[in-house]
């Protein structure tokens, strides 16, 4: 494609996006595709010629549009709030364009500049010190990893890299609570921990890890031999938004030498506004954190953030450091691929950069309070309402809900629940998510797509109350 | 941003992005940046309020554009080709505007679906067999320790998921060469085998992997009671371009039951021309290989694609399945989210879907065999030329050469080495990669941008002539 022709087809690719952000709220939420109707489509063997570009734009609208759950609509209430401010698709735009990669600092050195200065920033928006050094992960599961790593082989003092697996000693123990991600579990068994020890710290009445079953845990392993290793506390779980207490729980892996990872993948963006600061409070005793700007925040996917206090640590486990990626900068500079798995990478902070810019750390603290205030308001309707309940306190912008008409229970609740949460995501009206919390169904509220009004809110009320009303599984 | 703005902004990027293109000859290849310069250019506090867009490009233009090494540069002959076709940046770009997320085929059935076909797609493109099944990730240093987590799981009988690190046994070993890419050594230490487990297989005069020496090796191994594990061998090493004797290599790890992964992250892309293909003969032997699209092929950054013949253990590993990631669709639909360490996922087969369709298979072949002659051509130049040499027999479209003046040798004409490729690179006017092969420094000239037309590469070589005629280190 040449420079010209690429002018024609992007401006027309730039209406499609403005277009499609527009007039989003004409589409159901919820595409109705079945399974592999979108790859039986489309011819089994790839095009022996060249197609015309139009008919590849035909494709999208005929193929793609209709097979997509609209992550960006207004009444997308499901998973998390994966926005993208149009500011974030421009810089991730511009990154692709320029096609330039990060291999070391001399390979280019804006790369990694900006990168350092937007990983700053977001850190003091955040509120912590200047001890953290942030680095662009493709995604929290993947710094969830790395942190494992680090802590694996600073307990080990890096015997694991030099004899690896088979290193005898006591088996080096993962704790953290049955409400972390599925990401927190998958990464130790990656990293070689192996699920028999992986500790699942009991949590209290707010779904929070108890510091004192922590405590409990780590003196039950010492006794027995074990090596406790690390804690991989959440700032804002999956299912119900819980915050697991950093300060006593920093306490204790202070006390034991172990290393502290908080995954705040989700929640670590409402750190922008001082009001919530309190919910994280002791993160300063953390070893490393990951939050995802990619959720809430508005950067486009992906862009994870993974913070450590002591980059050295970090970087002895990483680097690498072959003849043809050195250059005489080195030593004066970072050379991020040392920070992370993979050894190249796009210009991942400039969706970053433009955004907070574009937004200003104003306007996005705004945006946040609005999603704040909207989840407010429907927890209160739904307090105020018999037969509704919040099956969890509300915490941020994420309810749990459930409707609990007379008699039912058990299994014909959770039948109940998921019915109508299917029938609500079937309508294509609104999207939310089921899923289980203290071994029932319920249905996950998480408000803050872009979009994302008081109206919408309202509408998402009223449909839930006709949906309940309509229902014949009573 | 209002769609509206994003609209005439989005205008105005493209313009950029084609601009940039068409002229990226009257930029210098290599950057003048010092280190720290972009860095104390921008502020070190995030901005309060929004700043007009017009303030954020104009950073782009003074900025980062002069920070940055220009990959697509015509006369950039640096570390590997690293193409974005224009067509590829369109898709990416529609990926980063409709904003879904992967986590599971639900969240957005076209993203899965999309991604199975075009991986299959490339598949047939390679002349691989249907036993394959790919997945996009990131990039080959991951894919590579997917590969390396997956080994150690099926030698140890699943027992390092269960009992992790200190599961006892003897030591899981790891073959390679001391050819193999950075990123094998990384994810070795990173999957825990550790570095006192990774065997430096001898290489021979073509800096291939010697099958005899890894006989050896393995035999050894067995002798002193330990267990091998897997091989990685390369198709297209990124020193010198060596091919590893795959149908040697496979025998032996059929033979020991060895896991073999192929690291074609380079080399793969030319696979799709079938005169290529024979230096892969026996790729059918192995478990599990990776290819980047991300680079020779012209997929923009990153698409780097893992394929697998058996993902059922793959998904073994990786699985998750949380009650909010639950569908009824599963069972019927591939979930990436347990072919991979990430759990969400951009829409990342768009750009290489664009690619394969815009320039179809014709088009990426006529431009890859002309990148071929184009080395072939140089490749003639030097050898026909007193005092230059290619200190490694040309391989597909690498050449690795010097300039050996008489009386020169060792440390002085590393020396020398060093010197003109520095000299060459300041210049602005072309850029290439030193590097160490056999303990001495060399040059790298890896043809292949899309740019790149053999009038560009007669511009190398006369200015690689002028420049030693001109230098004082004599
Ligand atoms: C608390 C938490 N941790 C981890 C993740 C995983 O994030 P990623 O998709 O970036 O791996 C999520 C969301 O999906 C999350 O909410
Ligand atoms: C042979 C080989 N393997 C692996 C890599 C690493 O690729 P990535 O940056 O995708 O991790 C490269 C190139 O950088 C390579 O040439």
């Amino acid at each position: 494609m040449t420079p010209e022709e690429f002018r024609r087809h992007g401006y027309a690719m730039i209406d499609l996006i403005a277009d499609y952000r527009e007039n989003i709220e004409q589409r159901g939420v919820q595409p109705t595709t079945v399974p592999g109707e979108i790859k039986a489509a489309l011819p089994a063997s790839p095009p022996e010629s060249a197609e015309p570009f139009e008919q590849i734009m035909g494709d999208v609208e005929k193929l793609i549009m209709p097979g997509l759950l609209h992550w960006q609509h207004p009444s997308f209430f499901g998973f998390f709030p994966s926005n993208v401010e149009l500011s974030s698709v421009l810089g991730d735009c511009l990154s692709t364009g320029l096609g330039v990669v990060g291999l070391s600092w001399q390979s280019s050195p804006a790369l990694t500049e900006i990168e350092e200065v937007t990983t700053d920033w977001l850190r003091d928006m955040i509120g912590l010190s200047h001890e953290w050094s942030g680095v662009i992960q493709d995604s929290a599961s993947t710094s969830t990893l790395v942190a494992l790593i680090s802590a694996r082989e600073r307990s080990s003092q890096y015997a694991l890299m030099h004899d690896g697996l088979q290193d005898s000693g006591a088996p080096l123990i993962v704790y953290t609570s049955a409400h972390a991600h599925s990401s927190v579990n998958k990464a130790a068994i990656l990293a070689g921990f192996g699920q028999n020890n992986i500790r699942t710290v009991a949590t209290d009445e707010r779904n929070a890890m108890s510091p004192q079953a922590l405590a409990q845990a780590i003196e039950q392993d010492l006794a027995a031999g074990n090596r406790p290793c690390v804690v991989i506390a959440t700032t804002g779980t999956t299912a119900a938004m819980a915050i697991d207490p950093l300060d006593a729980i920093g306490e204790l892996t202070q006390r034991h030498g172990l290393w502290l990872h908080v995954d705040s993948a989700m929640a670590g963006a409402a750190m922008i506004l001082p009001e919530c600061r309190a919910l994280w409070r002791g993160i300063e005793n953390a070893d490393s954190l990951v939050l995802n700007p990619h959720k809430w925040l508005g950067a486009a996917f992906d862009c994870s953030v993974y913070y450590v206090r002591d980059p050295e640590h970090l970087i002895r486990i990483m680097t690498t450091n072959p003849s043809y990626l050195q250059s005489s900068a080195d030593g004066q500079v970072r050379n991020y691929r040392d920070w992370r798995i993979s050894l190249g990478s796009r210009f991942r902070a400039l969706k970053l950069w433009f955004l907070i810019r574009e937004q200003g750390v104003s306007g996005l603290q705004a945006r946040l309070r609005r999603d704040l205030a909207n989840a407010r308001w429907l927890a209160e309707q739904i307090e105020g309402s018999a037969h509704w309940k919040l099956v969890a306190a509300p915490a941020l912008q994420t309810l749990c809900i459930r409707h609990e008409p007379p008699g039912l229970s058990g299994e014909a609740l959770d039948k109940h629940t998921r019915n109508w949460a299917e029938r609500l995501n079937l309508s294509g009206k609104a999207y939310v998510t089921p899923a289980i919390l203290d071994e029932r169904w319920m249905v996950r509220v998480s408000i803050g797509a872009l979009g994302t009004e008081r109206q919408h809110v309202e509408g998402l009320w009223a449909l839930l109350q006709s949906l309940v009303i309509e229902m014949p599984s009573r």
